[in-house]
């Protein structure tokens, strides 16, 4: 089998972990998970030159300096604006050889297995040779109502994977609870494989539009070293759409496979703690902090001392000029704060 | 009547109000109630000329600048050591006349109804002049187990006042329980009026090592502008006892005048809360906060923003480099925190 080439993803804002997660400094470039980013966690995990080639990062211009300051001498496709990932994974593509097998890698999840990733990440890479595309289907361990779905079809033969029956978005909790107890069902955690080339046909097929522009800018880019700029004309003129609802749902060669490998997207502060360490009362702390009479309890703080007494179930974020306390229920309206709105 | 010398208090360290207060600042000497500090709004409630002489601070040398620069020209005995209530009186006692009127007032407390602190100041000042040693019986509203209970004896004819059947010393809930039921017993918030020469004739009978030992350290002591210091090694032999336990307990002229004024010892930063205007939800904020989906939080910053979901009685802090975040019932605790003990 040929080398796989990570396509790292970085982009969005991560304004639910404000304020630890800035716009100066959002989510991948922080180390949330132990002492590395998660943009060096998703590098490191696709970096064993036996499975891997060297990898290829799509990047806005307000994120290029912390990619290369991360990860030294990476190629960089600097997007001119923001336009979802059906266009970022097309400018990845492009500058691939079409027979290229490409590893679609958003650069804000926490994967806590990395060789349950390998392994995934080579069995999908098989199924993408054949020309399917390829998500990984997380196990669902929660119903989930922040997620997609990948409701799991019939197997395809000798491959560990499955053809994807049918894409689902977000469900309500009855839903969601509905396929947690099926097992049918794995989360769409935006991990993709293809052949570069057959991804581009699909796009062709669905999108042309996208498709013709994202060529265009290409066309019209240049090159600097490492980093390659598209031509800001044409790629702003591009329409904003998921790589799941241009091509994947579209698609009659939509394959999965299952990925158990203790992944999370850190999607807010509750869910950043069940993927650290805790002591014996579930707390966890970064920083300087003392805690009495307290469970399940993270503290971060980039300074002061947090000393925090009869509390569960709550989260004390210090960063700098803004200080965070909330429930656990509570952290899925921080984006919607204030502080974490006018940045 | 002669006007009342108002004696004047400042000792203490507030670890329970920490971080706010601070060795180095503590809670006298912090607008913890409104715009004034406690120590100022203690020396206004007893400014008004038709009823009060100019006051006496009795202080540490710790606090010394503090209390100068909150009450400019203020007369000062300046302790050269920390001996308790007994002998800070016994100081004052003898700056004054033994004719004088002396009203004690320790300067951390809050007192919401100036107007019924005046009245009982006039009630208990009356009884003083008639050799009465008079203490505040504070109207209990609660079951209170921090403090001591005056148990009211017979009335004392046309004065307002009472007899003190008893002091009780800090009760359990049960009996604390019982003496709220019962109406006969009051806080006693240590706040007393006494003629000089009488309570000093009270402390030579019951305590005369400290009333000779503190003849002794004026004897020794000097005058230095407004200040006065006494003789320090004179006044560090002195036995360390408060005046309920030297004086109050013992003598035979032990009087109360209840006083329903609005009063807290703003004891912890639950008893704080309580104290200050709150808002339709219980809440209170000092400093830049956005409480979202909160009741009854109380949010002091003296920078940083402060956000806050989705929390209930929960206190948060934030003073320089310590920020506290506690449940009500953890205000208690707050003194033993490794940040309060060791400042």
């Amino acid at each position: 089998m040929s080398k796989i080439t990570p396509v790292i993803l970085c982009g969005g804002s991560g304004t639910r972990l404000w304020p630890r997660s800035r716009v100066a400094k959002p989510k991948p470039f922080l180390p949330l998970v132990g002492d590395t980013t998660l943009f060096e966690a998703t590098a490191a995990r696709c970096s064993d030159p036996a499975t891997f080639a060297a990898p290829l990062v799509v990047t806005g211009t307000q994120h290029l300096a912390h990619v290369e300051a991360q990860l030294a001498g990476a190629q960089v496709i600097v997007e001119p604006s923001a336009r979802n990932t059906a266009a970022a994974i097309a400018l990845a593509a492009l500058q691939l050889d079409p027979q290229d097998i490409m590893l679609v890698c958003p650069s804000d999840h926490h994967i806590a297995d990395g060789d349950a990733f390998t392994r995934a990440a080579r069995a999908a890479a098989a199924l993408a040779a054949d020309d399917w595309l390829v998500s990984f289907g997380i196990e669902a361990t929660a119903p989930e109502t922040g997620f997609g779905y990948l409701h799991r079809g019939e197997a395809i033969a000798a491959s560990g994977g499955f053809k994807v029956a049918r894409f689902v978005e977000k469900p309500d909790l009855a839903r969601a609870e509905q396929f947690l107890a099926s097992g049918e069902y794995a989360w769409n955690g935006g991990i993709f494989a293809f052949r570069a080339g057959a991804f581009l046909s699909e796009l062709e097929s669905h999108r042309p539009a996208i498709a013709a522009a994202v060529r265009k800018a290409v066309a019209e880019g240049h090159a600097d070293g490492a980093r390659f700029h598209p031509g800001a004309e044409a790629f702003g003129a591009i329409q904003s759409e998921s790589v799941d609802y241009a091509v994947m749902e579209n698609t009659a060669r939509a394959a999965m496979v299952p990925a158990d490998m203790g992944w999370s997207d850190i999607g807010n502060w509750q869910a950043l703690r069940d993927a650290r360490p805790v002591d014996s009362d579930g707390n966890t702390v970064v920083g300087r902090a003392e805690l009495v009479g307290c469970r399940n309890v993270l503290v971060e703080s980039d300074g002061p001392r947090v000393s925090v007494i009869g509390l569960e179930n709550v989260i004390v974020v210090v960063d700098g000029d803004e200080i965070l306390v909330t429930t656990d229920a509570g952290t899925q309206l921080v984006g919607k704060l204030s502080g974490a709105a006018n940045q």
